[in-house]
């Protein structure tokens, strides 16, 4: 199980070169096994071109210690746990520092749902967090940008299903989803989300979208009626 | 000839993706037989990676029912039914997410005719539909996204096959043609024109273009007194 | 002469569409015999794809009658001609729509010489021209195109192998300079510049360059104190 | 160990282009020798296409002569001279007109510290020169440009290796690091600090960033407490 959670990871991490949402090592995508017992993430600061499936890290969820593998796991790595401990849905999360999503990262604001495309990957906008406090970054830097993202998740009572992306202040985006692949894909959205968002506020500072819109939109592709696509999928 | 005309789709959303307008799913591209009986649509979330011509899916246009195919139709079928029935002249229809006419339709802005580019494919400003209300969203999503763009087309007593390309408004741009290759051929010009007009603004926000420059582009491209390009293509 | 004059045109306008200054048939570039009386030229609306260099056409400087050919040549052909026949030193045309060049001159503004990339090429501001009027547009659309350019880099007294390019207002760039190759370098410069001055005024919209910064740099790579490159070159 | 420096700096040239902040012949990266006695540098306008090892020009540090080589050098050798010249820890310089750290030079504003991705590069603002004056730019430009660089980063009591990149007013970036693939590396790291910042002002022009967070990422990465990547790399 652990070789197939590996090389599903590993291919995540190879699809965000491909989809450019990362440059050097930036960015780190990671899985969880089935038990939620072991969390496997891309080592850090190794180059893309060079890594194989079996250079991925083992990381025990509940510890932090690394369990199995030669290399350090992604820096990133105790952000990542604490998100699979507070979110029992999740089962993929990314990392990335791609540039639109940063940039609203670093002017502080949100990713409002402006339109479909969003509306079919985001139920709502994409928030932002609060920045952490100078004691947070001293005490635990990684573990408390985790925390901020679930304080935020938690005090505007989001499904980070539903919203499968935030933007952490002053940093960059977190995006998750219910496997690595589907984590991944919404890191590609969400940073799409962000151009587009981007650009319609330089057209329209005032724009929006009315709630019944993002509804439709977001239920036509996600529940019980859902309809786009093909049910054998 | 319905072989022809699958095959012909097919290759018109690949073209979409080989001009950068789609990532994803995220388009798609209709055709119609001669005789007006068939409309054959991309299916609906299939990667263009694994799409082969014989996935492409065959509806009747009076009744909306599959024909032929074992795939869901494209979600956005009854949208594309709904402009082959009003327009006799339209022969190709594609709908993309294309990021800069997405802006402009999150916007809730039309993209202004300001210079040649746009003149030489388009005969007036690319309107902007109004939003759909939350009854029609919720009557028949697709079908009344249909409906708004035909009422915008004829609010303005536009000819769709001279302004061949329209945005709804939150969602994105529709392009049409007299086949599917020209349909998708407008989407692109259609996008390249929002980005020329996007920046243009941000240059100067009172930008136009007169009458008589724009009269003289299109009708170099277009009518009988057109002189672009050679006689026997 | 003119197989290799056919072979020099048709290789800059490939390289039009290398560097991506180019969609579709949006672009031409023309070349002229030495004794200046014939005129190289791409044809009107062949894909670049199927081009070869048997296929661009020849047209005579003085009458504008194609010499040899069996296509009809670009519809922007008169343009170039008023060009060649005004400024004896001009050996390359083009004419290109790539996108910031034109969202200038869709806003009607010059290219302003901000920095020192700018002035490496251009001696000074790139110039956007005046509107044709209707009459002007009405009686010969193409060739008093050429006029404005012409009546505008007389006006401000330029040289136009200092400035090699210019903006037709409501229109896009024209570029030139002593061989077609080099004309197509100063296109994609022109292009690069435009892109640059664009995102210099959204940081500074009072941005400007001193004109002693402006000589330096042009002089380090252009007359006959030049110093920049190989002597043998 | 000239041959391996030759080839080093050989490859950090074609990483600049392959990484996308150049083009034409617009950019050049060096190297020095263990002993600081000469430098390694590309050779002026040579096309980067037909540019091999062999053809990089050792130029004696102190003295500024070609000691090895059959091309001129970069005609911006001498800025990097004065750069070795005054700060013994730089191994590697490249200089770029890179388009979005261009726009911040012909804004002449710095590239602020806006986020960690800027954070883990450059430990503070990428400062924008002064421009120069008319005097030293008429009596030695290139000299007088190092020599502005060197005053800033005087003025301002910065560690060139902390923060491995400057702006120069009206002209681009310069980057630097203690190789030559490191300046490479700095230099798109700039370039990318720069697009972020770019549109972050846009989206929020007060903007900014805690000197703890700023701390945090920095020293994450660089010196003796960091904790990024592989001990063994």
């Amino acid at each position: 199980m652990l070789e197939s959670l590996k090389e599903e990871v590993f291919q995540a991490n190879l699809e965000l070169k491909r989809q450019n949402v990362v440059i050097y090592t930036w960015g780190n995508v990671s899985g969880i096994t089935e038990d939620r017992k072991y969390m496997v993430i891309k080592p850090s600061g190794i180059a893309y071109e060079k890594m194989k499936a079996e250079d991925m890290v083992v990381v025990e969820l509940e510890t932090g210690k690394v369990a199995d593998g030669k290399w350090n796991p992604s820096s990133d790595t105790e952000t990542h746990l604490v998100l699979y401990r507070h979110f029992p849905t999740l089962r993929g999360v990314v990392h990335t520092h791609s540039t639109y999503a940063v940039s609203f990262a670093q002017a502080g604001k949100a990713i409002k749902a402006l339109g479909t495309t969003h509306a079919d990957y985001f139920y709502g906008d994409i928030p932002c967090t609060r920045a952490l406090r100078e004691e947070e970054v001293k005490e635990a830097y990684e573990r408390n940008t985790g925390n901020v993202i679930v304080e935020c998740i938690e005090e505007l009572k989001l499904d980070p299903l539903a919203v499968p992306g935030i933007i952490v202040k002053n940093h960059g985006p977190f995006a998750y989803g219910n496997s690595p692949a589907k984590a991944v894909e919404n890191a590609v959205v969400l940073e799409k989300a962000a151009e587009m968002a981007f650009r319609t506020l330089l057209l329209n500072p005032n724009a929006s979208m009315e709630q019944y819109i993002l509804d439709k939109h977001y239920f036509r592709k996600h529940g019980k009626n859902a309809y786009y696509g093909q049910k054998s999928q």
